[in-house]
């Protein structure tokens, strides 16, 4: 089996996708939309993929990306600690860069403007490529925020271990065959709202959610004005009363049927980060 | 009067501060939290920054840094068009690295994986900014995404122009007082439920509201596993309707009353993108 994450070797994708799936080929991919794709496109047969992290919230390339694909479902939800770490080349100079990914430049963002205020922070593939690039290129007024083992790998000194503590990410597990019920699920879906102007839509919208538990509700712009949004519910998109209810948003949202406005993306078990912190510590 | 600005001159953050400050002594923060922070701090007198972009969303610094700020208010908004175009020096080599603000660069995402594949993006403090950097360090390899004033203004060539059309971005003004009712208004408020674990917060949370239209709904992680969740209501908080059901619901979410659930940032005019359009174009 082939298993796509986001390389190269020492993020916290490889970790992830290393721990559940021990015996497959690890592919690795240099941007979170072509893991995200991987699937779809037939490059694997899974993916491995950060979706939400506790600090800053949605990884919005992989949200954006998941919603074009057609035959990508989610199958499964994994947790993994993020221990951030800011290192550079042991000689090195005054530091006025920081690499790093995104995602890791903004869960530091209070951590740098406390300790090195006025530090320029340039957004890299990932947290283990920004190390390798400083030490190839030895930069020294760069250093890079990545995990201890991707610094100390590329022979970068640590010089600040956890700078966002209690931190951790949410993966999603890609594949393309829906799940069966376990009787502890969660299900993923968006409703587009298209009906401009009309009043009260995210009113109506959650009421139709209102006996069902909404874990997670995330909103992201359509790019004309409106929103989607991103709903988490508790049980599985088979079982009879979650099916119903999402059905009826549907109709409320697209009487036509024809627009689309309601997307499931996948049922998978309900993996708590609670559950995670027992198991792991 | 002193008004706060994402500087330097060139930025859409200026355009919109000029054009709601004709004559006003306008002063430029490198970062947008500076900004943010600038009224609270006694710094400005007014402050003008982007909250919102209607391809990519909130901006997710301005936002936290609103809500940890106590007596800065949100006192009006207004649209601005935005026009992104790439530039580089006119003898420019192979591009291999493209500077703009971490916005602009996931807004212009698809153009970017479309014409320059594999081109690696690196976040600046601004658009302007970054068109600067590459004049004055000769970058031969480096291309900007910024306003067609800002790229001209430094030298760069026009490689392509609005690269993500139809492209807005919303503005909030804001001051030390709140505003009074126009009988048009809106009011952004935000939930923070920490009542871990009760089933049906979200759907609880979003009944109150059943009644008032909901404009907006964003939401945020708290960073503690829960998450923030800023909504825009028709309506100002001193109407009493409006006030009523936010005082319902931070009872709800907040008993003792001593926990700050319920942040109400302010009211303000409604300022339409429809009308924008109208007036502009």
């Amino acid at each position: 089996m082939k298993v796509a994450y986001l390389g190269p070797v020492g993020t916290f994708s490889e970790k992830m996708a290393r721990k559940l799936f021990p015996d497959a080929e690890l592919i690795d991919f240099p941007l979170n939309v072509d893991v995200t794709l991987a699937v779809e496109e037939g490059k694997a047969d899974r993916a491995v993929v950060a979706v939400e992290n506790i600090k800053n919230g949605e990884v919005r390339e992989v949200l954006d990306t998941l919603t074009e694909c057609e035959h990508t479902k989610i199958i499964g939800e994994s947790f993994v600690e993020v221990v951030h770490c800011i290192g550079a080349l042991p000689n090195h100079g005054e530091l006025k860069e920081v690499y790093s990914k995104d995602q890791a430049l903004e869960q530091c963002r209070k951590y740098l403007r406390t300790h090195y205020k006025g530090i320029r922070p340039l957004n890299w593939g990932s947290t283990a490529d920004a190390a390798r690039h400083i030490a190839e290129n030895k930069l020294m007024h760069t250093a890079a925020i990545a995990s201890r083992t991707a610094l100390e790998s590329h022979g970068l000194k640590i010089l600040a271990e956890d700078i966002c503590p209690d931190n951790r990410t949410r993966f999603f597990i890609l594949g393309d065959k829906d799940t069966e019920p376990t009787g502890n699920d969660k299900t993923f879906v968006s409703f587009h709202p298209r009906i401009r102007d009309k009043e009260g839509v995210i009113n109506t919208l959650t009421g139709f959610f209102r006996k069902i538990n909404m874990e997670t509700l995330l909103s992201r712009p359509d790019g004309e004005g409106g929103y989607l949004f991103y709903v988490e519910l508790d049980g599985h998109f088979k079982e009879d009363y979650v099916a119903g209810q999402i059905e009826k948003a549907a109709r409320y949202l697209d009487p036509s049927g024809l627009r689309g406005s309601v997307k499931v993306f996948g049922s998978y078990a309900n993996s708590h980060w609670k559950e995670f912190k027992k198991n792991e510590n």
